[in-house]
């Protein structure tokens, strides 16, 4: 089993030039001389550090446009990222080259309610798998991605709600051990952002509001190319934001966004009509399936159910609502919607956005695109990978 | 009159020399070598063009704890920044030393819906005299706080309400002219919220959110120790925060946070209770002044006016759920409530405090002061000087 190649930038100038190479390609020494501000006997130090590290390697084909040839540099061949996005229901790796394309990519069914134990001996497993069938020579980061509050930090979940045995366990510290490579561990929808900006709709964006709806109602702030994490670790955490003064919510206040809209708020919305007979498409749904999900809203709104429309409508209002505020605060230049719920179809969307426009500032919403997101399965993995690089490519 | 200096950072290294030596004094070459990541002889280049510049000057109280005595440096002794504040009603304007100490300062009545050549006019001539009477050799940069929505970019007002001819006047280009040196334009909540940093309550904080309450209600967003702009430099709008359904906004929607809370929402309902004959004090302070303002809501509040009391409690608990939802999404590590209405005492602090900690997140609360602002009258100045050494300490 290959471990950990163990090594990353030792300077920030190093770590500027390795980011340069990774989001641009390969580089002339001009290029870098240029770009990080550094003497040319400087530079030299530092590509010398970086070779001999298996960081960079030397060659690869120029970019220059004319004048005396300068000689090029790219990143290692060698380096291989690793990105493992936990979820509630399910475990996916893949493992990313130094440009981080993703070389492979697998998907298991999971339970994080088991716990820590049995689901990172599952993705150490998967892991193992993956370098084995790929004969991956060394392992350069791993990046993480965890449903939940997470302490950056520490490399620990905070609390996760319903993820027994998951707080304050040493995810990072763990697979550190395990694969002695350094870890980075993150929120999940932190990660799924920075994956839609390396290869997504909001690729090469520097700001921009991710909003994830699944189960429950999450986003990500992404500032200057970073995600702004906040104090301690929970910036993003919209799901428990008031929206109203009924409902009570799984947390124990009541009126939170998740407890009316989010996958979760649908299906029990779903249930609620089915039983009462408002809807005879959802209770035929329910006789047949035994149990009512957002997808079967959204089925019943595609074929024209009142019931299931007004149920997205009205989750989409709140979202909304919330949104709004979240644009006016903000000011972004993007607002990307993403999530499984977030397929629910045209309805959704447009309450979404018309809500936005209607309520936020004309100044903030004059120019401001709200987009799904174009990468579905992949972002958190991707994000995770890219999350690994960034972890490599800085200073400790 | 002297005019401006012309000088600023020409590299990223000159850039972040100067502002270690305004944010922590005179250092010594040893310092600056290990802080800024460059070889000495590179240190000896940069110093020399900053010496010649008068940017910096050799000499100083080296603050070496013992081996080999480095040379030390300090900021240019002459440098001069200028820090202008415009209020609705007023106008201020203070000159700062190299290391932002205030060295004068003076305010006067002004009223901005007269229109920029005349508002700027006023600061020419307050500018003017400041100089003259300070003996001051040169202006190294002006900042200038405005009311409302601006174009950090272009350096205009951008469609502010109730400011008429602001909209895209050239703020910034005229007083660089008028005074032939670098000046930044910025909202003023956003550079009050500097000035809380630079010499305030939030003193060192990297991160914290700043909520001005004053006729209407704005924030800040402070990130890594500089203000976010947003994608169209109005982020920090909270004002028009949709909060209830009921209530129409001076801007045309209706429930907007300054519809409900402020300094002008204050007035409204004093007014209403006074001639609705509920509240016997307000009706008498009506009788006296012939008009009411937030200031007497505070006094009859302290006189134990039940309506008051009520006006102010209510207005507290809009405010603090919109900034419970803020809190939540940002994170921050301490939120400075400031502006005239912030000193309206006790009732209104606490109303605050109670909804954010009831309604955020548990962990985005656990350790969040909630703080009342400790410069009130000079806020916007020293902002506005610190916001232009920023602006003199960066590379163009």
């Amino acid at each position: 089993m290959p471990l950990g190649t163990g090594v990353s930038a030792r300077t920030s100038h190093q770590a500027q030039i390795l980011r340069l190479l990774r989001d641009v390609g390969a580089c002339t020494h001009a290029q870098l001389v240029d770009f990080a501000e550094i003497g040319r006997a400087r530079l030299a130090v530092e590509l010398d550090e970086l070779g001999a590290a298996g960081l960079i390697s030397h060659g690869g084909k120029s970019r220059s446009r004319g004048g005396r040839p300068s000689p090029v540099v790219e990143l290692g061949h060698d380096l291989r990222f690793v990105g493992v996005d936990l979820g509630a229901t399910s475990v996916a790796v893949g493992i990313a080259n130094s440009q981080l394309d993703l070389i492979c990519f697998e998907e298991e069914p999971s339970d994080i309610r088991e716990g820590p134990k049995k689901v990172l001996a599952q993705v150490h497993d998967l892991i193992a798998k993956l370098v084995a069938t790929t004969a991956v020579a060394g392992i350069s980061g791993i990046g993480v991605g965890i449903p939940g509050p997470v302490s950056y930090r520490d490399g620990v979940s905070v609390s996760p709600p319903l993820m027994p045995g998951w707080s304050q366990y040493p995810v990072r510290d763990q697979l550190a051990r395990e694969f002695r490579c350094p870890v980075r561990v993150d929120n999940d929808v932190n990660v799924m952002a920075l994956g839609e900006r390396w290869g997504g709709v909001a690729k090469g964006m520097d700001d921009f509001l991710y909003v994830k709806i699944g189960t429950g109602i999450g986003s990500a702030m992404v500032m200057k190319g970073a995600v702004y994490h906040g104090a301690a670790g929970c910036a993003g955490d919209i799901g428990h934001i008031k929206v109203t003064d009924d409902v009570p919510c799984a947390c124990g206040k009541r009126g939170c966004l998740e407890a009316t809209f989010g996958g979760a708020a649908l299906a029990r919305g779903a249930l609620a009509a089915a039983h009462a007979g408002q809807s005879p498409v959802l209770a035929e749904r329910l006789a047949t399936n035994r149990e009512l999900t957002a997808v079967d809203v959204g089925i019943a709104a595609q074929q024209g159910d009142p019931v299931a429309v007004a149920l997205i409508r009205s989750g989409g209002r709140d979202l909304g609502r919330v949104l709004a505020g979240l644009v006016n605060f903000m000011n972004p230049p993007l607002v990307v919607i993403a999530g499984g719920v977030s397929r629910l179809g045209h309805p959704l969307l447009a309450e979404i956005r018309q809500t936005i426009y209607s309520e936020s500032l004309p100044l903030a919403t004059s120019n401001l695109p709200i987009v799904l997101s174009e990468i579905v399965e992949t972002a958190g993995v991707l994000g995770a990978v890219y999350s690994a690089s960034e972890l490599i490519f800085s200073t400790p």
